[in-house]
């Protein structure tokens, strides 16, 4: 099953997406927003799919053309929202183009840190940022959506009780040069981490087949700057802790409501043919090649576009593609 | 005005309070949940008013008693909680008592983690937690609830247009053994800050009258620990940034959306004869005078107390008074 959020009102409107991106159903019937199916999954999970069933039979007299230029993202704006740093190889990159050692714990303990909820950019919208000197960069990722986890989980539980409810795509947008000195402060990131971007549709682990193995996706996942292709590493390879450890990373003091969205990190493998998920490691690669970074962070009117095709090439998410634009206040 | 949220559902259920916290009205006519009224406020705050002075009045004909142990926290989840380290003095102290030097840039550039919104306690809630060993101590705070904030408001912007909606106090619990090795990875507290409690009723600047400058509570925060009295700093003395200030900082790369909740870190007056509002402070003034700590951290068992007073010794946002749980899970 896919869905999506089309704009309006704070929460958007749900809708069912068919599996092809191409027609959609309104869902307000069921659930009027994505937040309030979450809420209620496993008694509402099971009309939005005779819905999804419906629109894949072409039986649905309510199907309309998708547009994902209509679409807020999924949870326009959520109640928790955090993110890992789950390909390690990235983080050890970081650290070795400064020439610092990373502890060995980071390849047992997940890295995360929680980000802005209650105002997320659609797939389509521009990302204002009020300068260029912040350092712009995408984060492509990947993240699911889990239904209520209660603390002290472990992943086993996660697994066992299916608590991955779905999965989107992720542009975390950063801002590197704001990263240095909030880092120095010793509480993380804040204003380093602006509003972040989603998918068109998120998709139930189900729908992802072979694809989604119960903790990762295991696809490439492809990012294009300005139209030229950026990366592609896949998703699936050198993941050090996949979702369902991050779940319960994150629920060990704290129950974790539904509705919370948690995310992988920048995708990045040790093979660097497979190019990088954001400009920070292909900055880092430069510098360690060349002695300093070649590539500029982003301008105002660059775009980003980022997308996973499924093994016959058809786009499982649709894609989020964005331009950098001024933020005139 | 004061607004709290009885339990029930994931939001809970609208009532205006009336200001001797005695009795309670419905509102749910007007907006069934607390986030509602937020979403549309400038429409429904005035009719929320209305019910208040009819309340005050003693003209309600659905008036009830009002009772703290029903509420859930004001907001039961929100969709943004940051929270600042306002009283830099209380970081001095933190860094004193390791021996390290402060930047000089803390007195002028805020401090400010996200902490977890989607699982708040409400104020008589057991406060849970796996073990003893991660250090709980209590925190206590004020914080406020702001409309929707634009991306780049200045501290005056935020004054000008009243983004400030609701006061309310706050007990942000923390794990003060997790925070060490959470603060070394770099990344800030996630972990290491687990669900936080709210006093029972918000208010708005309006109702505070002359405790309310613009920018802070001018009142002491009152704090008992299993009944003793345990600190009663001033919270309108010592606050290097006020709310509008750290509105600000918070909205400088991103919107704040209606609801956002805004909290002003531990009250900590220079002056240490009014005691501390929390135990890490007291621990590091008696390891400046000791050379070691002499109070422990929170028991399984032992209660906290939070409540501010008026200027007649009525309470305004009624207290929060919890006890400290072993979560079994």
């Amino acid at each position: 099953m896919k869905l999506a959020s089309l704009r309006g009102g704070r929460d958007g409107r749900l809708v069912v997406v068919d599996s092809a991106l191409s027609h959609c159903v309104p869902a307000g019937g069921i659930a009027p927003t994505l937040q309030d199916a979450l809420d209620d999954w496993a008694r509402l999970a099971p009309r939005l799919h005779d819905l999804y069933v419906a629109l894949e039979a072409h039986q649905s007299k309510e199907a309309r053309p998708f547009d994902p230029r209509e679409c807020a993202a999924p949870l326009p704006r959520a109640f928790h929202w955090v993110d890992g740093s789950a390909y390690v190889n990235h983080v050890e990159l970081v650290r070795k183009a400064r020439g610092a050692e990373m502890p060995p714990s980071f390849w047992t303990d997940p890295l995360v840190y929680q980000g802005g909820s209650d105002d997320f950019l659609g797939p389509t919208d521009d990302a204002p940022f009020g300068s260029e000197d912040w350092g712009i960069d995408l984060e492509a990722e990947v993240a699911v959506i889990v239904g209520d986890v209660p603390m002290g989980s472990t992943p086993d539980d996660v697994r066992r009780r299916g608590d991955i409810k779905l999965v989107m795509l992720v542009n975390d947008w950063s801002l590197r040069n704001l990263i240095p000195g909030e880092l120095a402060k010793g509480f993380g990131f804040y204003q380093s981490k602006p509003a972040t971007a989603f998918s068109p549709v998120a998709v139930t682990p189900e729908e992802l087949g072979d694809a989604w193995d119960g903790g990762k996706l295991c696809l490439p996942l492809h990012s294009w700057i300005n139209g030229e292709k950026f990366g592609a590493p896949e998703a699936g390879v050198d993941m050090t802790f996949d979702f369902p450890v991050l779940v319960a990373h994150c629920a060990r003091t704290r129950n974790l409501r539904a509705g919370t969205i948690v995310g992988s990190g920048t995708v990045s493998n040790y093979d660097r043919a497979k190019g990088s998920s954001c400009l920070a490691e292909k900055r880092m690669l430069e510098q360690i090649e060349h002695g300093a970074p070649r590539t500029p962070f982003m301008k105002f009117g660059d775009r980003v576009r980022i997308e996973m095709l499924d093994a016959r090439g058809r786009s499982i998410f649709g894609a989020i593609d964005q331009q950098v634009a001024r933020n005139y206040r």
